[in-house]
């Protein structure tokens, strides 16, 4: 299956270097359209602790010229629905309305990204905000397990902590650092503005040019590199379940094995009939989800396995998945290969369908690659990978020194130095 | 805004009763397609706690000619997705694959719906695998929290069970009782087959013919009355966040205050500039997630009102949440009217647009009522909404007793009895 051609994609880069990029789909009366900024929770500074995530959240916060409240009703009086991320190293602001409402909503965006207020008693009250945002969050432990997993794997650097900040690092932040992470970071050759669905190329350049043509035309501060080191990470709780996550660094977005790591990811644990599924819930029955993922960055990447499972059976458990993982490195079935990229290939053309996916798919690539990789380009890629790729790539994994990180009431599990020893090539 | 008509909406009723609908979306490429049954958690018996839910898993651990691993590997090999959900009064199956693939997908569903084994060995092991599901369910106080509130809400009656059941409950069922589920609820009158995507109709009602035809066409056995009683119910957690949902019986899908009660609970917390959200959130910084949520059933409904916050915050968070309600009951703006209703509307346009939504929307707008609703009359149907009927919707809320379901280490909350003389109208 060969993804189908992509004629409709439009791409315009500013003066400035701020690109734009939107693919048009005649059938539908929504849109998606938003920016991505290439600045995430790995631009901060040391002392910068949630600085990117306090920053999104301070843009609905007011701006020279709208109050909160006329942000949010502006985009919900025509139904739209506004939102934004930060991820390690993209943040994002999008929304999706009506095609004819498409104008409106980037009108807002851009206000928001552009001129925040960042008010002092907005500021503080918002900290607050993000202060219930982290409870909530440590007290959902199989989130929490993949912030414990990623302080293990890159401690002591900006890649290892939790985006949203720690209560007491959220509490220093001030207006005048917020101000600064703007001015370094949101510049525009860091910037996509993408749109699919019911968008007109032309109007959408000329209103991007509008709203974002007065930025700076230089190169944002880049991100420092963020040294893997793996290690052990164990915290007791007292939970049903134990939730643990073991893996390796993985690979980074531009590297040649890139595509055989996501294959490899699927084939382990990617579905009903993955390996780890196969083996742990459907053979043993010990656990209700299982699964595999393969997170690539820019000079990086980290690969792990995610399963809950019960505290008698955390031991048994962790010797399966690493022995599942020796087992696939050395040997990969030709159907399993073939399954796995179809499953992939099958996933990218439902993204490609969906109007807020393929925004967001095609804003990445662009802030990646520099270009949107056709759907043939794509194909061909995944369809490459090999037993030859595959195998260097688990390889890579088994090579270096694991990250095991663990919540619950676990009991008998392995100590690191004996998972360490179990956690190479067979 | 008017939605759109819906010409390419077919439908077909089987000489058992079974429909069929779908819906041809020319330009894409895969499809969504599944089966909806009228037989959910409310269905069971007294005896049966957990029976519905184990039924939708043990359909995937192999039928009287595929083994659990086949069922994986056949939709798996072509891309596809294949998944199913249990709610209180609807069971599906349903997948996403390439157009081509649709007829193997429901062939598969036919076959797990129609011919499961229900083997021992595959039943023993899979009540282990919801045995987990349970207990990540427990692990997950903003999920756990809605079936307290249920339980309260609906005390002594199938509607008010989880849906998962108990680990004693699982652990009783038998074979026998899955296969007389199956006999007494999976009939023909009681099932939608529904499509959308790159579907041809003539295809899928022929194929539907030969997989579902020999189904009874007798009418299932109906619920129960499930009697709404409110009332407390407190559970002590020692967690970050006191997790809190109050709320009060809503009405039947078949209620002429429906779309009302829908409007109303969109103006209360359906978005940023909803009244609790600007309240809760934006005002006091008491919270990061806050929402009200409605759901309708056959014969009675829900309405609630979410949020997470402090400790040290929760007697102040019950006492605003329930004078926002009692101050919307009393009077709304006609621009937050207007809002709420331009955001269900874009909302439905929205899900109209993605197959895997459509499919599910269409199919279960036939189990509530028969038909599909065109676009217009929905549209119609919510733009009648007035200040009459909403404030006919919101005093049934404040007329009865309330339901009142906390999780966490809450201090400083008003008794019941307080609660009770609160929640009435201004």
């Amino acid at each position: 299956m060969i993804l189908p051609p992509d004629p409709q994609v439009r791409l315009t880069t500013l003066t400035n270097g701020l690109r734009v990029v939107s693919e048009r789909m005649d059938h539908l009366a929504t849109a998606s359209v938003g920016i991505w900024i290439a600045a995430g929770a790995r631009h901060e500074h040391r002392d910068e602790h949630g600085l990117a995530h306090l920053i999104e959240h301070m843009a609905f916060k007011g701006t020279d010229s709208r109050s909160a409240r006329q942000i949010a009703e502006e985009i919900e009086n025509v139904g739209g629905d506004l939102n934004a991320e930060t991820t390690a190293e993209v943040t994002s602001y999008f929304a999706r309305v009506l095609g004819e409402d498409l104008p409106l909503a980037l009108e807002l965006i851009g206000d928001i990204v552009t001129r925040p207020a960042f008010a002092a008693d907005e500021l503080e009250r918002e900290k607050q905000v993000i202060l219930q945002e982290i409870g909530s969050y440590e007290d959902a432990p199989d989130e929490l397990i993949f912030d414990l997993f990623m302080e293990q794997g890159f401690p002591d650097s900006v890649l290892g902590r939790p985006i949203l900040g720690t209560p007491d690092s959220v509490m220093a932040l001030s207006q005048a650092s917020m101000r600064s992470f703007l001015a370094r970071q949101y510049r525009a050759p860091a910037m996509v503005v993408a749109a699919a669905g019911a968008v007109d190329h032309e109007a959408l350049v000329a209103q991007a040019e509008r709203l974002f043509g007065g930025l700076s035309a230089q190169q944002p501060e880049q991100a420092v590199a963020c040294p893997y080191h793996g290690g052990d990470m164990r915290q007791k709780r007292k939970l049903e379940q134990v939730h643990l996550v073991i893996g390796a660094e993985g690979v980074s977005f531009h590297d040649p094995l890139h595509e055989a790591m996501h294959v490899f990811a699927q084939v382990m644990g990617g579905g009903l009939s993955s390996r780890l599924f196969q083996e742990l819930r459907e053979k043993r029955g010990l656990c209700y989800d299982v699964h595999a993922f393969f997170t690539p960055f820019s000079d990086t990447g980290i690969f792990g396995i995610y399963g809950g499972t019960g505290a008698k059976d955390a031991g048994q458990f962790t010797s399966v998945m690493i022995d599942q993982l020796r087992q696939a490195a050395a040997q990969l079935e030709p159907a399993e290969i073939a399954r796995a990229k179809a499953q992939i290939k099958v996933g990218m053309l439902t993204a490609r369908e969906s109007p807020t996916r393929r925004a967001d798919q095609m804003a990445r690539q662009l802030l990646a690659y520099g270009r949107v990789p056709s759907g043939q380009e794509l194909s061909r890629r995944i369809q490459s990978v090999d037993q030859d790729s595959l195998k260097q790539a688990a390889e890579r994994l088994l090579q270096g020194q694991p990250t095991f990180a663990v919540i619950g009431p676990h009991t008998g599990l392995p100590d690191f130095t004996r998972l360490q020893g179990d956690f190479v090539p067979l």
